[in-house]
């Protein structure tokens, strides 16, 4: 690794340490005011250090989104894992059940079939996983669609002998708006529902410990929902453009860059940069680009193919005057797409290259 | 690896050999029809296996994107690699150093800048680099503008002592549109200027010998261009449906599936699968869709995040009765993308999975 990040060869992602940690102390800081419990949606870093980090600051818990990624962070030496998805296959409980011996282990539920299916397993295997029951907070995903179906569902589940009803999950989409009135009644609007499934569940007479909800946008909304055990947010590590479209912080908290090289400079108003889809993923949801010059956010890649992250001078911008193999950061779209991207990320602390933090949940897929 | 695709683990990309075979016999058909070389892109694919049956068709290279896919080619025994891709930086340089004792490695260049600093390098290291002068075609990203920029830019190679003009590449961006007729024109249009510009270097006296064109769905019009040397297509090997969307083959024709299961069914009209943009890729430029079911081409991913891909059905849509477990395969939109999420390509025959192909330039972004 080179001492200094204007030195490294490009495009590579980098991590701003200082931004990392308010990031983190701030989110950890909302939950603990509200009194509710942390478990972090690891897939915006998939590093251990960071993991780490946010169980330093009082996550009781974290969240991965695959067997896969449950797999790596209990090699890490992590113990309490939610996996937040529909776990449904035989290939995938076979793969669950060393993890079981090395941590508490619970994932989603949303169907009588596969809670049947992993039960069937699980029971087979003499152990009895905990499972929460996903509630569709608004995502238009997965989950059950109301508390009706949810007692329905935990009832089912409780007559099965290898699961067992630990609580409800959700989440919602506030990406579709920019609007903070909206974004906050999205968030509310989910605590209050999965709270009022976790209530049904335990009127019909059976557990529901755990209301597993949140996301960075809908953080500070759903935290002040009574009833609410657990912020699972994640991309707040290191916020990207989506957060800054939605509203939610300003571009000087993204944490996260890729830093990329002039390669090209055809045109007067025309720069290439060695970073495209391959380096920044291929969303394009927030501001209509798929990055932001952090140093100048006037100019934005303006179209991207895998190679090649293109800026195009606006007519009445300022030129930049970038040389052939000048280097500068890009904020990503979308900082979990970006990371998948990449093996390895840099921590950055003002000029110095201060870590390397290899991304051991990248590509795991299954 | 199980034995019927039917039982693996998913999400998971799978080539149909047969489909791949036809497809790599086809275009290595029509380039030695036209008397023209092939030297396939293989960020498509990123594996030994295709590249090896690539040269074996008669391939007398092969192309690659960046440094790091080349390292992975010649380690993978490949020794004639062109990255067509504008390479700056020292650290660049220095990786190629090594490359040169066991390869033919060309690269483009498409500045005096970028030249100059190579040059320097290389002949401070004793070496001579052959160049490509990229040209524009139409794409709009990195290559000099015209005939006239070509030879300022030929000339003061020529005079540097650490790179050789070895020709011209350009690439041109068919994907602009679906009509034929304007397809064929945009193929003939880059390869009419690619020879242009390679005349004009050897009317002022200096070598020009590569013409280095082409890409999927402008193959067959460029390779009739007298003067091309080289095809570089690459995604014909799988096609996608991108491809489909251009009218270049059918639904038929494309290699490359995702492997994904229905894990939810909320409601009546929408299923959840496995894959979403971590496993299909971010992109969405053709059908307006991450992907199509490959046995229900008239469903299709109507919303991905990154885990989940979403089909709503159409109102009018048969209902295929998909139960929670049952596997469906989705035909990715674009395939290099979608390649370059996985870290294996399992290889299929009929329902025999006969083989797994690392992905060896998988996320070589550098």
């Amino acid at each position: 690794v080179a001492d200094r990040w204007q030195d490294l060869d490009t495009p590579v992602p980098l991590v701003d340490v200082s931004r990392l940690e308010r990031n983190l102390a701030e989110m950890a800081g909302l939950a603990a005011a509200h009194g509710v419990g942390q478990r972090p949606h690891t897939k915006t870093h998939k590093t251990r250090e960071i993991a780490r980090r946010q169980v330093e600051l009082g996550a009781h818990g974290i969240t991965v989104a695959k067997v896969g990624e449950a797999e790596a962070m209990v090699a890490a030496g992590f113990d309490d894992i939610l996996i937040a998805y529909p776990i449904v296959g035989r290939r995938k409980y076979e793969r669950l059940l060393p993890l079981l011996d090395r941590a508490r282990i619970r994932f989603a539920v949303d169907s009588v079939a596969a809670a049947a299916a992993a039960s069937e397993f699980f029971a087979g295997h003499g152990r009895v996983v905990e499972a929460l029951l996903e509630h569709d907070g608004g995502a238009g995903r997965s989950g059950v669609q109301s508390a009706d179906e949810a007692v329905t569902l935990a009832r089912a589940v409780d007559r099965l002998p290898g699961l067992t009803v630990a609580g409800v999950m959700s989440y919602a989409n506030a990406y579709k708006t920019d609007d903070a009135a909206e974004q906050a009644e999205i968030g509310r609007t989910e605590g209050v529902a999965a709270v009022a499934v976790a209530d049904a569940i335990r009127t019909a007479g059976l557990p529901a410990d755990a209301v597993s909800v949140g996301s960075t946008p809908t953080a500070r909304h759903v935290v002040t929902v009574p009833g609410v055990t657990e912020l699972r947010a994640g991309v707040y590590a290191f916020h990207d453009l989506k957060q800054v479209s939605l509203g939610v912080v300003g571009l000087d908290r993204c944490a996260l860059t890729v830093l990329a090289t002039v390669v090209s400079h055809p045109r007067p108003e025309r720069f290439v940069l060695d970073a495209g889809i391959k380096a920044l993923a291929g969303e394009d949801y927030g501001w209509g680009t798929h990055g932001v010059v952090l140093e100048r956010p006037d100019l934005r890649i303006t179209s991207a193919t895998e190679e090649h992250g293109i800026v195009t001078l606006p007519p009445d911008a300022e030129d930049p005057r970038w040389s052939i193999g000048d280097v500068v950061r890009i904020v990503p779209d979308h900082a979990c797409g970006c990371v998948n991207m990449h093996d390895a990320l840099l921590a950055v602390d003002g000029d110095d290259v201060v870590d390397t933090w290899p991304v051991i949940g990248r590509g795991r897929v299954r």
